[in-house]
């Protein structure tokens, strides 16, 4: 039944050791010391002189000889013949006898003879007469010749990474230009869906974000990226593009082009240029990894997904980059957390990419399915094949994507701009997923959110709480249909909701919609159900169905994802009118906006992280004056702002 | 009795507090998104598409309407008419309808009707009829418009740090431009001793390490350092280049000119062209410190030593970069470790440079009491003032100098080429003190180090050790003498130790030297000890004190500090002959080496550490056959390297 199949995959232990075996030879070259840092030094470094060059004084004083200050007090101070004084930087060219002192400056070398340094605040000095109140011992104040590093010394070891620290240790044995490692990586990204960002996005294209992350990974492990820019799925093209990178670098890295479906063609180009090491690892998502060498220089064709294709870098290239440039170990970024949600695994070894949220782990793509989104993702986990199901609180390691910054709440639901100033005012970081308000209430039911953003209106309450003076009542309704409890709702704002328009539209309200062209908001969203809901009185009131009316709208079934999509159509004049909140006319000056109601945009709070330091400074700022003061135009704090309403 | 008073130093909370209220302010520019890693975002980025930016397939397979596929089986496939082909990056045409697919690429969007992928393994294609034998549901395999981030949203902040994910995010929206803080900070360098690396260092001179460190340590912040030279201690040149930094800069970090002997040239200069706000800050080492503002730029001198600076950086400076930056908190790189000796403070907060090796972290200075030696430390710990004594298995928490490697052993005495070769070839790091023998004994003793490399011969050995065929015993009378115990004495090599002399010279032995100026080697070293052992024997031969030989070679008091120095010696003709073992003549070309003796170079270990992984390690390789073959010339391992001699 399976048509096409890839050849064996290789394990994982199999596909490192094949990694491991591949040779990736960095080069040597010479960089200016300010440009060494976070480099690997290519050789030894063996001192030519000493540190410090000569024996100096480590305080402000007097150079003198021990064994004259050994008879003195803070009462009996002797006195000793001043020579002269000796600044740091001078070429001494006195020499210090019994009796005799020599003034002298913090880094001033130590004149002949001397052998202790009194500080100045010890002393005081008279007519060419100083007076010492305080014994000093042999070596006192003096930093000697060599102490630190020795002449003839091997300061640092070839492989080092050079950080601040061994910067200073280079320079203070006078070294200008540092034999660094010079590991040249060539990066190409393969896809004929592929566009350079800043290029214009033709349809059924998407931007190239692999040679970007690529390039930002090998930087970070201290080798040089160099991008071969995105080649066409075209064997001629793609072999040509790996002619050069293999005559320019010390190893190859490609994404895309490497699945079974549109062809193999990076391991075929492998095959017939090179030799193909393994096709494929078998850990998901590794099946479309290919390892191979052409022409001794070593090749690694990634995943095209870009979540695929930075975990596979991170659990395989990067520890070779760090290896070939004599690092010891790989320096991982690890961190310890707790399985926020229960998982279920497929039983295959598997790369899985997760958030972390207050030290808990989800799945990155929160129960979607989908692997790819990388905005979600802080890191990932490992899971064994033998593994079926991680319980919510199993402690895991994730492997960080770099420093990362984590997540302080976890918010889903109707996308508002209130949240942004929620979010700059608290000092909190909010990872927002805009699902609309019905897909909040699901995150939360489904423990994937913190919180959820809602607007759902609903015109015939089930619940104890009364209707707005309008009739319609906000969200309450839904959560008491979904049987939510352990919940509360925490009441958040008021916004002008209602139709967006050309500025020179003749449409003045609900009723002048007949014949027009409307874009609609998507399923689950709060202002398509309050759109809804206003139709559905305008056609009683006219007494026809609302079939009726709405089948007299062109566009009505239409489904805009996001209000940004709704403006630009309104704009482009694509279509007449859309539904939206006031915001969006304040910020497209071409559009005139049409108040249908005010809604409420309340928050939707799992109960068990009420107490959290994080939710706590997030209902904090929600009934603050400033935020009460910044909240964009259109929205508005009222009197049951914060207001919080329990479901048991 | 004090003469020079700085003013009322600034308490360490004040000193915070008047950091913490410096503007430091960075420009914005904008930056080409793979130079954008590792800045900080300075404006919020908002997405003005969808990622993906249409539905697309996840796998390779077959777009279909999921209805069709609800009653097919393994065993009863369902047939579907094959409407074509949609490969990656193509604009799709035509529309699935009832009982119709459309083969599909994994990142081809989904034609219009589709609303599953049925992935290519479980299909079969025959003459335009394409089998399904799994049923999907819909949405299965196909990763929707907007589902990663969504047009209008918010998808970074400003003030993020950007990463290798961030990156990766910001062009799958299509940034190719970043806007990025910029926040350039000048570096000045002061003192008249200082010549810039790469310079030759003239008498009293020390290499500027300054420039370099803070340079480094600003970058790691993410500020842009700017390198304005060493400027001269000389209020006219110094005035002329600040007039320039503050011109060009955001902050501006001095080093030097900033003790009260020197002259408070820095403090003079900011109290003139603008404001001193701190004058000395009430930590050890910050009583050199000056805080001011000139023009609304503000400026810290630092201390001109370069751990002092470093520390002081790393405490107060850093902070306020990450800050300006947009920051939440410094992310100062710290760890847990263990206090490994007792240490004595001064009743006054204290910043103390230390090493870290094992966890056990110990003064950087080995008890030198030196705070000078950037080499040997790791990072720093803060004492309180409260504090005057901490025990030695103290927890203690370390502010790390960046990401420094530590070392896996500490190792003082004779300086020895065997010793580089022993750290190659075990991996293990060494910090190598090169103290002469002496000082290695006196490590172990007072337990600073847990190795030291030893040779120092003995003509009237104590023990019941026998003595070697010429009568000499090495090392187990000084163990003796100095009554060590709890220690273990670990065979090492053999290594010729005799006369440097130049290719022409006539000096043939020990007998020739009279007359001819020496160049010895200093007291505490192993070998100046064989040599007077060795005149006191040709002496003895010659029935004339060892005194009346010696004061017939010129030098022979002298005690240079190292084998490169008594090489340089011979070699330049500043003297006639020098002593140091085979290899020095073996590096040098126009040097003749004379044998006197063959030397035991052993390793006295404190026994306490002799089963760790790190002295095992050091024990396998100083007795492996690689050793043995890599050994330098002139060494030589024997029938008793690696025997252990334990000293109760």
């Amino acid at each position: 039944m399976k048509r096409k199949e890839f050849r064996e995959l290789a394990s994982v232990d199999e596909a490192r050791k094949i990694i491991n075996s591949l040779q990736v030879l960095p080069e040597k070259e010479g960089l200016a010391l300010e440009n060494a840092h976070g480099k690997t030094l290519a050789e030894d470094i063996v001192t030519e002189i000493n540190v410090p060059p000569f024996s100096r004084a480590v305080m402000d004083g007097y150079a003198v000889r021990a064994e004259d200050t050994y008879a003195c007090s803070e009462t009996e101070p002797v006195k000793l013949k001043l020579l002269g004084n000796i600044p740091a930087g001078s070429d001494v060219k006195f020499t210090v006898s019994r009796e005799e002192a020599a003034e002298i400056a913090t880094g001033a070398p130590i004149p002949e003879g001397a052998d202790a340094v009194v500080m100045v605040e010890y002393t005081s000095e008279e007519n060419g007469t100083v007076f010492i109140f305080r014994p000093v011992t042999v070596g006192e104040n003096i930093m000697k010749e060599g102490s630190d590093i020795l002449k003839g010394e091997r300061v640092l070891r070839r492989g080092r990474k050079l950080g601040t620290r061994e910067i200073g240790v280079l320079a203070s044995i006078g070294k200008k230009e540092v034999p660094v490692l010079r590991l040249p990586v060539g990066i190409v990204s393969t896809g004929d869906e592929l566009v350079r960002p800043g290029e214009m996005l033709a349809s059924g294209k998407v931007y190239d974000a692999n040679s970007y992350t690529l390039y930002a990974g090998v930087r970070e492990c201290g080798a040089l990226p160099l991008l071969y820019g995105i080649v066409k799925d075209d064997e001629k093209v793609m072999g040509k593009a790996l002619e050069t990178a293999v005559s320019e670098c010390a190893l190859i890295l490609t994404s895309g082009s490497t699945s079974s479906g549109t062809g193999d063609m990076m391991y075929r180009l492998i095959d017939e240029t090179g030799e193909t090491l393994a096709h494929g690892i078998n850990i998901k998502p590794g099946k479309p990894v290919v390892i191979g060498v052409i022409k001794d220089v070593p090749i690694i064709g990634l995943p095209g997904n870009p979540t695929s294709a930075l975990m596979i870098f991170n659990e395989f290239v990067a520890p070779l980059l760090r290896k070939s440039l004599g690092a010891e170990t790989g320096i991982r970024k690890t961190e310890a957390g707790i399985m926020g949600t229960d998982l279920r695994s497929e039983g295959r070894q598997q790369l899985l990419p997760v958030g972390m949220v207050r030290g808990q782990v989800y799945p990155a793509d929160r129960g979607s399915g989908a692997i790819t989104s990388l905005s979600g993702a802080d890191g990932f986990i490992e899971i064994p094949p033998e593994t079926e199901f991680i319980e919510a609180g199993t402690p895991v390691e994730v492997t960080l994507f770099g420093e990362v910054e984590k997540p302080d709440l976890l918010i889903a639901g109707g996308f508002c701009p209130g949240l942004d100033v929620l979010e700059d005012l608290s000092g909190l970081r909010f990872r927002t997923l805009y699902t609309g308000s019905t897909g909040g209430f699901s995150a939360i039911a489904a423990r994937t959110a913190d919180i959820a953003g809602i607007n759902m209106p609903s015109k015939r309450p089930k619940g104890q709480y009364g209707v707005l003076p309008n009739g319609i009542l906000y969200n309450i309704p839904t959560i008491e249909s979904m049987g939510l409890s352990d919940v509360v709702l925490v009441k958040g704002y008021r916004r002008e909701a209602g139709l967006l328009v050309r500025q020179d539209s003749p449409i003045l309200g609900l009723e002048d919609l007949q014949g027009k062209r409307l874009i609609n908001r998507n399923r689950g969203s709060g202002t398509r159900a309050l759109l809804d809901i206003k139709i559905e009185e305008l056609a009683g009131e006219r007494r026809i169905s609302k079939k009726e009316f709405t089948d007299s709208i062109p566009g009505y079934a239409s489904g805009a994802k996001s209000e940004v999509a709704v403006c630009e159509a309104v704009l482009s004049g694509k279509t007449d009118a859309g539904v939206g909140i006031r915001d969006c006319a304040e910020k497209n000056n071409g559009l005139r906006f049409i108040k249908l109601a005010e809604e409420d945009y309340d928050f939707l709070i799992r109960k068990e992280i009420l107490n959290t330091p994080e939710v706590k400074k997030f209902l904090q700022t929600l009934s603050s004056t400033e935020f009460a003061s910044k909240i964009p135009a259109g929205l508005q704090v009222y009197e049951r702002t914060g207001e919080i309403i329990p479901f048991e």
